[in-house]
């Protein structure tokens, strides 16, 4: 029902199969009255940029004709709206109101018979900041009515897919246990629920707290809803931490107090009356200037306002979706961060789980990493750096500095007699950069401003780590004997080191070991380009963009032999066998086991559960997901094995 | 002919004036080719997005036709534009081939003849990196040059305004001596020359030299003109340096070769093509999908593309100009300058600069101070308060952190027994919150994350040489000296006393002195409302937004006894002298004198050349620019004083 297409950070744009009609994620859905008489902006305007909707099964069951109509001729007729449709259950009314007029189970039955595309279970909407018994008795409650709901649906065979509301308040351990809870009965889509009085409040630290302890306790294959989210301000940031979908009742909300959303945060019509024109180019704000709308009668006002909302609500989750495919999504949430301080606070809390966003961060990423501020050292990017930097298997080591002139990679551009010492170049971001590999991704492919002194010394306590780890087991050089060392070294092959290193970086092992390879130059750029057996077959290729190793078949069997099982494998079902062999993509559902250690878009090896190799491809889901996903691909394969 | 609507950092939202049509800045001027067969875009798109364009009267000279059609019908007829025209002079020919077939004076009589609005004169434009010599050489040659244009140009009575454009390659002194001798000759317009180069290779730092280097020579009167600036991610950045006019050819060169603009970058369409929706909203991205867009045939995707790249530079700009309306134009900077590394470099060299980039600040915002990192410890709004904070006349003092949870403002939720001790906050961001000021602008209006430690260690630099200056004027208690103190304290009229501290932070004097008042707190808000005299009649009102002490008549002619010539003095013209008793605005042109040290916003009192009062208000200008603007607003009057 849900796969993955393009993926950064936690984010990832998806497609979602709701009974054969498919929608692509993230998105928003906006909030339409189930009665059309009450509805601000047509239904035709809301069609022409949505695949999906929202509206509130509650409110079409209390009010009789809307109930009667809803009953007789479906939901999608009643609006007006043929492709999906999401709804609510009242459990917004239920925590506005204290109390509503249906039951769980009465609720759950209305939405499947007025034909719903998902439904959602009356979860209790516990508010932030109550007693921790009041939220624990809350989300027994909403457990036990999610299990009813559940069994239900089995039991009456309903079409409809279902929402299980992650509730828990402020408590991060109960919102821990409600993710884990309803993992555990299977939902379609997972919202994350009573989030908006922290939204409201600008709490967005606890807001990020929330969503990814929520998070880390749902399955990876099933969209995530973050529950009355409709400013595009919070977009980025959310779906960077997993959301998948989101729902504006704000577009509207904010329209009917003359509030006028942006990307960058709410401004006033009143404040914005006196200019030329407004800051944005939507349709709307190109056929009025700001006095003419402001001038507007209220109904008529309101309209506009809710449509140019609903604008550039899309336009930032296009921007997000675009940042996504193109590997900037870091970039473009580090920048969004920046319009509140609380936002910013928000982000900060992130550099506590990098250990879990790394393992779903890509390994490599068609865009340069963009420093932009302090924030930017505890990017996964940099957490898996400093990991993998660990990987390497130094005996002597000369750890220097240099000149900030010097431009990446740096070994075109120092002049040093190559040897078998590692020159671990300091680095502000990344604590060290190897010589040997500095032309790998990121390393080379980073930007940075100067930096302020300050700024140099965060980066030193790792620096520090990271040394008394290497003394255990290399011997550090001074200048001294380093070049007392080099000037004895007569002959040295600098590139099989540097292939030598940069395997060690990828996959862990130097799987070259004693081979006889040789190692290709491009002869237009002089830069590294393959690596050979001793008969001149290509082992693998180093990919420009990333100086990674791209191995052949003859690479992967080499791979295959050297890694030991299951590094780098992922295990597929006998069925999958013939098709891998022919070199056709792995789809997840064929995986049987996999190393939980790969990372999206790594190299890996297919095999069967003999370990025999099948195939070998990049992985588009990581450890976790090529478990969990049901759908999708899970391996790109580049070819397959068939001896 | 240029008057200030709104300002914020050196930046400001403006009328020019040209010849009887107004435009308002900043704006951005398209490039349109002369010849209406050459232009992509059509005239009467570009009609509806501005006022103001830019077109190549050298083009229009060497092409036959287009010569003698101009020469008789006029530059608006021959482009179909009724509107302001600029002209560049062929100068960017001369710096492509090295050579042009026009003198110096032709090109400007010819300008003059063909009916152009603005003119440039034909300037050399030296490249980034060349020899100082070569470039000394080259401004020499576009000093003479000038020097001639503006003879010529009183001599035959031009009708069009001119620019004098600032060249001098990457030498900054260079760049200030351009900057200072063309400010002799008087132009109207002072573009910023051969900066492009700069721009297409992210040499972001030199470019931001090269502007406030010449914008601290040039008078705040005259527009200034960032010659060859089209892409809306730098548009924040260089208005907040003082850009008021920008030109785009890059709307459609980008387009040419299927670049998409953004405010953040640039976006390649064949990267765009497989997505959904565009990252925008403008018409064109909501009329066309990517595929679809990307499928055009190469002419109509042109122009298309054009159009968009337009939509989204006008967009920014308007951006740019809401944001100063808002008092947010740095917040807004701090946001686009994560856009690249390379930008945030540039910003971050404004620290150098915020000695001079303060004396145009306003001194209070509509909306509150956004910390957004680190470089917002050096905004001048911090600048400002730690060289005010040495206003106060400190007697005793204590140095305390408070916790973080403790909300602003801070006196109202600390339970402090007043007495005469000034207590000094720590504060990462502005050094010292002193208690009897916390709540005045910014001190109260900020927000900002929690800090990472690192953090906070930015500021102690600043604290350390504080308190070193203070340890020579006042007494710093410990805690146990400063409890002893206050338990001998038996009665304290703290609301006086933090009268005389906002009075010393606001005006540099307790003009209140010995005198006996009676400060109101609001009985909704128990906030201070006014200082009254001790008849009851009001001296000052305390704004609520920014607790600025505002003065009535009564409070005027306080701060005009008290403060000594010239402070906060603005002196005008006989002839504005009963204008300004009735009341009524005082205008640039009539100011003769005044304090230099008066920044913009300013509560601040007009008096004639013998000192009497004669009214008081907000000063709209700064000291440098009373003097030297001639049009617009200098005081927005509060009231006059007759006797």
């Amino acid at each position: 029902m849900f796969e993955i297409k393009y993926r950064d950070a936690l984010g990832r744009v998806g497609i979602l199969n709701i009974n054969g009609k498919k929608i692509e994620t993230p998105t928003i859905m906006p909030v339409v009255h189930p009665n059309p008489k009450k509805q601000v902006v047509p239904i035709d305007f809301i069609k022409k940029l949505t695949d999906v909707i929202i509206t509130n099964s509650y409110i079409t069951y209390i009010t009789k004709h809307l109930r009667e109509l809803a009953l007789k001729i479906g939901i999608h007729k009643l609006i007006g709206f043929d492709k999906v449709i999401v709804t609510d259950s009242g459990s917004f009314q239920l925590g506005v109101y204290g109390d509503v007029k249906v039951s769980p189970r009465e609720i759950i039955e209305f939405q499947e018979k007025i034909g719903v595309d998902v439904g959602t279970i009356l979860d209790i909407p516990t508010p932030p900041d109550v007693d921790k018994e009041k939220a624990e008795k809350d989300l027994e409650e909403t457990l036990k009515r999610a299990k009813e709901a559940v069994e239900l649906k089995k039991e009456k065979n309903f079409r409809m897919l279902l929402n299980g509301t992650i509730q828990g308040s402020t408590y991060i351990d109960l919102r821990q246990k409600a993710a884990k809870e309803m993992s555990k009965l299977n939902f379609d889509i997972y919202p994350i629920g009573a989030v908006v009085p922290l939204m409201e409040s600008y709490r967005y630290r606890e807001v990020v707290e929330i969503i990814i302890n929520s998070k880390m306790n749902l399955p990876t294959n099933k969209p995530v809803h973050l529950f009355g989210c409709g400013h595009p301000m919070l977009f980025a940031l959310a779906v960077a931490l997993g959301c998948d979908l989101f729902d504006s009742a704000a577009y509207i909300l904010y329209a009917k107090d003359d509030r006028y959303l942006t990307e960058r945060g709410t401004l006033h019509l009143e404040d914005l009356k006196d200019l030329k024109d407004f800051p944005c180019s939507c349709p709307i704000c190109t056929e009025y200037k700001p006095k003419e709308l402001y001038n507007l009668d209220k109904k008529e006002r309101e309209k506009v306002l809710a449509e140019h909302n609903l604008y550039v609500t899309f336009e930032e989750m296009n921007r997000v979706k675009e940042a996504i495919k193109e590997g900037s999504l870091w970039e473009l949430v580090e920048e969004r961060v920046r319009a509140h301080p609380k936002l910013l606070e928000g982000y900060r809390v992130l550099k506590n789980y990098m250990y879990y966003i790394e393992k779903f961060d890509p390994v490599t990423k068609k865009t340069a990493f963009f420093y932009s501020g302090i924030e930017s050292m505890f990017r996964p990017e940099v957490y898996r750096h400093k990991k993998r930097l660990k990987r390497l298997k130094y005996d002597k080591v000369l750890i220097t500095n240099i000149s900030k002139s010097i431009e990446k990679p740096y070994h075109e551009h120092l002049n040093v007699k190559e040897t078998d010492v590692d020159i671990l170049i300091k680095n502000p971001i990344f604590g060290f950069i190897p010589y040997y590999i500095d032309t790998v991704y990121p390393l080379s492919q980073h930007e940075s401003p100067e930096f302020y002194d300050f700024e140099e010394k965060v980066g030193e306590e790792f620096q520090r780590e990271f040394i008394d780890w290497l003394k255990k087991r290399a011997k550090i050089l001074d200048i001294r004997e380093y070049n007392q060392y080099i000037s004895l070294v007569d002959k040295f092959d600098g590139d099989r080191f540097r292939i030598k290193r940069m395997l060690e970086y990828q996959y862990g092992k130097d799987v070259i070991e004693d081979l006889k390879i040789k190692v290709v130059r491009s002869k237009n750029t002089g830069r590294l380009r393959q690596v050979l057996d001793e008969n001149d077959n290509i082992l693998f290729s180093i990919r420009s963009h990333d100086n990674f190793l791209i191995p052949t078949k003859l690479g992967a069997k080499l791979l295959w032999e050297k890694l030991e099982f299951p590094k780098y494998r992922v295990v597929v079902d006998k069925e999958a066998e013939p098709f891998a062999r022919e070199g056709r993509n792995v789809f997840a559902k064929f995986v049987i086991d996999c190393d939980d250690e790969i990372r999206p878009y790594e190299e890996v090896l297919v095999v069967n559960e003999d370990d025999d190799l099948l195939a070998y491809g990049t992985a588009i889901l990581n450890g976790i997901e090529m478990k969990e996903f049901n759908y999708g691909l899970a391996v790109k394969v580049r070819g397959g094995v068939k001896d």
